[in-house]
């Protein structure tokens, strides 16, 4: 059995019983019903997911995905493809939006080369980044697909061993992302599994004007005519449209359900990764926690789809795990909800009237 | 002088020229423009506000004001008025909704009495709590006036005092309430000030029913009619319809701009503090970040009145400093966008295509 059967196979819904016995304690918590809104709610999940009512959310890793995508030949993006292993660098070197989040956050940043156009075998070598390269780049999914199915495979199963790696000193995962071009991939897998117009899904990126859009738009159109994934298969949608850090960080999220951890999904290329996760393994679902809502305009759908609420919405754009970062104490705050408030009866503070 | 006067005459607005060499970083950083979205809007606020190209946020306090209301006679809460007093006990031991998330954020809680209907001189005395209480609870605002305009200047005062106290070792501010009933007097403020109808702005507080809700309703009718407070009048509105840590909130985000610090202002009740505060002087509104949206209908209207987004949505509605505390992470994790995030100079990342 390979390793993605044999992740798939454990992964299991959240436990009721232990969502159950911290709905009843949340009850009990000296506050007016539910005060603390989607905390609480948050916190039923967590005690679900770890099967444990004093879920541990401590250890945190943002696990960062980078590949570069041959579809940037169509002028997809503002910014040149050299930018995501300059991004690399700056990542290893402290300096990246992510490397500032995850500090505040406490959170270790674990940084994946899974296809980026460059040789970045030293950086590997030295220990700090993986090195779970498929290839240098995808193909141009505007002309046919992005990678074989064998590829697809083995970047999923690249991410479910990082999960399996780190599990056994991290309690919560973050996803995140670094691809110039990569919001197109991500669009075309919107389109796929939402089954949303493309108009109501392609947004500007990293900021393409008016006229930029809609170029893209047509290219996005080209890509879903010349392609043609089975919207049932979430490996064939991989393989046809997504891209190695896509299929990364749908294996990361497979790895981190079937270890029974927590996984924070951040913007709209991880969402696609949440969604080609879920088509694999609907089970997976139990185990995700939707960080944030981007700017990019089909990420609601992805959300819907997935039907989940994201804990933030601040107007970003800019991935690289950014938003789980910011949503990782949110998670820690749910955990102390459950486990440090005292009750009606420990408090001895007199409920309402019925 | 009086301090109010001398503390009103302290505050002027952001600095405009640290605003601008924030922004002039930021736009220099290694990702797309504004790819950070509203947290970088908030770091150009944090530079504005302390002064720095480095703000420090890290000290944090979230000062929890405790008072009573007379207008719980006219049965507009579903929690006996006891419950004030046992929660600051539950403050004073640690196990309230806002001790584990001001823990979780690294915040300290300061409880203050501001006029609860208990004797809880021991707790001060023992220094646990803040002693500055006004009164046994507020008149009831359904038959009059809550306290007299010297009581009124007496709690905002305190709440200065407090700011002032902790201005020499806190950097971050964030308001929290507690008190039986006080949505009542926070939705008579929210209607004289945003001159919304009390049919929108009126909610369900600690959890009306239907009836109740409609009775609450009326309540607020009787409390517009008898009092009638000149709308251009901080310390009117307060002495009519408001509460003493109503008033101690205002004070505490009056004295927070006189000593240029951020002042994170939590849900329902808190807000309506700050629109007291700002009626009572207008350039208190750039030291004010809002943290959340709570579930009463009316914050929205107060929200949009200060002309704030908040930073988080999570269907809270505890109050106590609880959002807050939630929001000082975000606070944190804006500086750290504008002081450890390199520039595309810095990192040698290319930039957009012009």
């Amino acid at each position: 059995m390979s390793l993605l059967q044999r992740s798939v196979q454990a992964i299991f819904p959240q436990d009721n019983d232990f969502r159950n016995q911290a709905r009843a304690r949340l009850y009990q918590l000296a506050l007016p019903h539910w005060a603390l809104g989607d905390l609480m709610d948050l916190s039923i999940d967590l005690a679900g997911i770890t099967r444990s009512m004093t879920p541990n959310v401590s250890k945190k890793a943002i696990v960062t995905m980078a590949g570069d995508h041959g579809v940037v030949a169509e002028g997809v993006s503002k910014f040149p493809q050299e930018v995501t292993p300059q991004m690399v660098y700056n990542f290893v070197n402290g300096g990246a939006g992510i490397n500032a989040l995850a500090r505040q956050a406490g959170a270790e940043v674990v940084v994946v080369d899974m296809g980026v156009a460059a040789d970045l075998n030293h950086l590997a070598n030295a220990g700090k980044i993986i090195n779970k390269k498929v290839g240098l780049g995808t193909d141009n999914i505007a002309e046919g697909p992005a990678m074989s199915l064998a590829m697809a495979t083995r970047a999923v199963e690249s991410g479910i061993d990082i999960a399996n790696e780190l599990s056994g000193r991290i309690d919560l995962f973050g996803t995140g992302d670094m691809g110039i071009g990569n919001t197109t991939p991500s669009t075309a897998i919107a389109a796929i599994l939402t089954g949303k117009p493309l108009q109501e899904l392609t947004g500007r990126g990293t900021g393409l004007d008016d006229e930029q859009l809609k170029h893209k738009l047509k290219v996005l159109e080209r890509i879903l005519e010349c392609n043609k994934p089975d919207p049932r298969n979430g490996l064939d949608i991989l393989a046809k449209v997504g891209g190695f850090e896509i299929g990364g960080i749908a294996g990361l999220i497979i790895g981190a359900a079937a270890n029974k951890k927590p996984v924070l999904v951040d913007g709209f290329i991880s969402t696609a990764g949440a969604l080609i996760a879920i088509a694999i393994e609907p089970f997976v679902r139990d185990y995700i926690i939707c960080a944030h809502r981007s700017m990019e305009p089909g990420h609601r759908a992805m959300h819907d789809k997935i039907g989940c609420r994201p804990l933030l919405d601040l107007n970003l754009r800019l991935g690289e795990g950014t938003g789980a970062a910011l949503a990782m104490n949110l998670v820690e705050a749910a955990t102390a909800v459950l486990t440090e408030v005292a009750t009606f009866e420990e408090a001895a503070v007199a409920g309402a009237d019925k």
